[in-house]
This record gives C-alpha cells, sequence and structure tokens, in this order.
C-alpha cells in the first residue's frame, strides 16, 4: 500500500469509504509498475504488504454489500513463506526503520 | 477522461447511459496507450482524472441494477497522495488552464 | 464487428444465440490482432464498430438471463468524440463504400 | 481441445465434471502458447474447436449452478466466416485426416 | 502451490481460511514468474500442481459463500494428459523425490 484517493464527487454508495493506492510486488519483493486504487477495511499503512480481492468478492464483507467498488483491501500481510524460507516479513521489515 | 461515446441502435437497457471514452494513466500521470469506454454517474468532465470501477460493481448504483454495463465512473478524483508527496491534485491542474 | 460464428453441437441454453466474431481496435481506429466471440442483440454487420460487455453484464438483456454468455454486443457505435474532434464516425465510413 | 486433466481429491462440487485442457488459436487459427482448464458440457473431443464461456456465466447450465468451475466448454464450433470467406469448417479439418 | 500467507489483522470473513501462494505453470510445466493468493479448501502440498477457480466461482463451496475471497484451490491435479502423452503425473513427480 503506497498511498491514497481523494474523491469528493463521487456516486453516493462510495460515500464513506477509504480508497487506497496500491502497488504490485513480484514474488521477490520487489515493487512492479502495476498501480491500483482499492477501498479498504482494515486500515492499511505505508508500506505494509495487504492483500487484495477483485470483482463481486471485494462486497462480501458487512456493510459493503451495495458499494460500486471492484477491489477490496482485506487484510494485512504478516508474513510470506515458500520451501526456501520466509519470503517475507512484516515484523522484519518494520525493524529495518 | 478524453471523449464520448453515441450508440442510438442499442440494448433498450442502455437507454439513457452516457457512454465516455476514458485513457488509463500511469503512477507518474503519464497518458497509456489504453483506453475504454465506460458509463458515467458523475458528470465527468474532458482532463479528469475519474474512479472506474468494473465488473458487477458497475451496476451497484441505485438505478443502474439492469444496466448491460461492465464499466462505470463513480468518482472524480481531486488529489492522489503518496509518501513522497501529492502525486495529483485537481485544482493544481486546473490551473494550468 | 466482423465474422460469425456457428456452433450446432451446444448447451441448450446458446439456442438462438447469433455469435460474432468481433475485433478489437486502437483508438486511432486501426484493426488490433486481438478477436473474441460475442452474441448478438443488436443486429451489427461487418465492419460496424460496436460495443461489448462483459461479464455479468452480458446477460442483463431481457430474455439472456440464462444465457451462458460472458460477451455480448449491445450496440452499434455511431460517433466517437475526443477533445481533438471527431475520431469515428459510422457515417463517414460508409460514405466511403 | 487438446487434453484432458484429472483431479482425484478435489471440492465436493467439482465430483462428475469433466475438466479439459484447452489451447487458444489467433485469428489464423494458429495454436497460441496459452492453455487453460475448463469443465465440459458437450462432450468436446481432441483438435475440435470450442466455444468457452468464463466467469459465472460458467455455470448457467441446468446442473451447473454450485459448481466451483469458472470456465466451461459450452459449444463445438461448426464454422468460422469472416467477410473474405469461411476461416475455419470442421468439416474440411476433418477431411485432412 | 509453493507457499502460504498469513494474515492477523484482516476481514473478518477471512477468519479460518488458509492462503496459499501458487505460482502457475506453463504446458511444458515450466515455473512461470506469476504467483497468485488464494484460500485452500483441499488441504494442497508443496509443489503439488492444483486447480484454481476464480471470480464468483471461488465461493461455491459449502461454508464458502460469504468469503472475500476471489481465488480458491478447489482441486489437486493427477495427471494431464494431451493427444501425445501424459503431460503431468502426479505419482511420477514424486518418485522422483
Amino acid at each position: 500500500m503506497c498511498g491514497t484517493v481523494v474523491s469528493n464527487l463521487k456516486s453516493r454508495n462510495l460515500t464513506g469509504v477509504k480508497l487506497l493506492l496500491v502497488q504490485l510486488v513480484d514474488a521477490e519483493g520487489n515493487l512492479l509498475p502495476t498501480y491500483e486504487v482499492a477501498g479498504d477495511t482494515v486500515g492499511a499503512g505505508i508500506n505494509e504488504w495487504v492483500l487484495i480481492t477483485r470483482g463481486s468478492a471485494a462486497r462480501k464483507e458487512t456493510g459493503q454489500e451495495n458499494r460500486p467498488v471492484d477491489a477490496m483491501v482485506v487484510g494485512i500481510i504478516d508474513t510470506v513463506t515458500v520451501a526456501s524460507g520466509m519470503l517475507y516479513s512484516k515484523k522484519d521489515v518494520e525493524r529495518m526503520y
């Protein structure tokens, strides 16, 4: 998650949805030049890795059923583990700052 | 948002939907060679940055439930902010004209 | 719209759906090497520019609710207009023939 | 259609669905290096051109409503015709063997 | 299937969903540099080939209806067979270890 988007003139059903700018990462954690806008339900912060769900799944949260959103941040990632070890750890990244 | 599309012979459920031609931008605000057609619910104007929602989300607005549309402009963007500062500001862009 | 597709052995719910072969165009109207098959609800003809809707939107027309189709031609485009002028006009194209 | 996929340990709602490996073709009928897995409702055979429907449309067939499938073969293509003539004919292809 | 993803701060409806990191393969079985996160309903293990279903199909399993997930592992692949023979066999791969 890397930024926020503000829109005042918008669909009434979007009122109250916090919109995030999200940048994709590859499997090594490198930032990709691909961005998208997603709603937020978990309070994600800058530089955190997040889970995004797209399509009708974005409206499965209680209270989001009628939102005209097609992407939603539904989780903050703590760890990503592969066969060779830990690929990402939120704690380790935060220790770097 | 960069243009409009007019269709007279069309599905009855499309009657009354204003169709916009929208051009995508990258994270630096450069125009990309990718366009799409989307319905409009907010009265977007030429050169404004807009929020598009795709898929079934496009029909979540009141009165749009039965429209055969798969993309809808649901907001006009005022600002896009990232860690290093403001990436886009509608006001600043308008001041340039 | 550039061709038609015929299938006799098919899902019962597809019976009576006219299937078109559609070729995509870029913003300058050049034909792209990308094709798709879509149902037709408007009687589109060869060389006409058409509006396609994808996903669940393709089944929003009356009588199409149970069709196993994921793309539908829902309009014939008359004009596409951008800030610098008219990009496409069905009438002008027809005058060329 | 170019192959089959077998899965024994699977979601209960997938039981009884025949899974095909499908290879995409371009407009000249050349095989593309893009494959996908789709369910089968029409009994497609090796080398036949098929119609695939994706997304929620894949579950529109009677009895498929609760299948966790996102792509389904819903027709076997007999002919594809464009302005300049017939692009594909199932009969002609079969005569070649 | 190549890894797992853990998220503690997440949408309530995601509670109890095991999240997998899945790497795509091409038709020759080579690993592609494309990954995605999907829920698991079948207990997939490292290096197993799996069936993924996307979109609303991901919520067709009993008990998954309200999950904000857009991709779900719904089967472990045993074999993939094409005209020229067997492309993949879970048993043969396991014999290699």
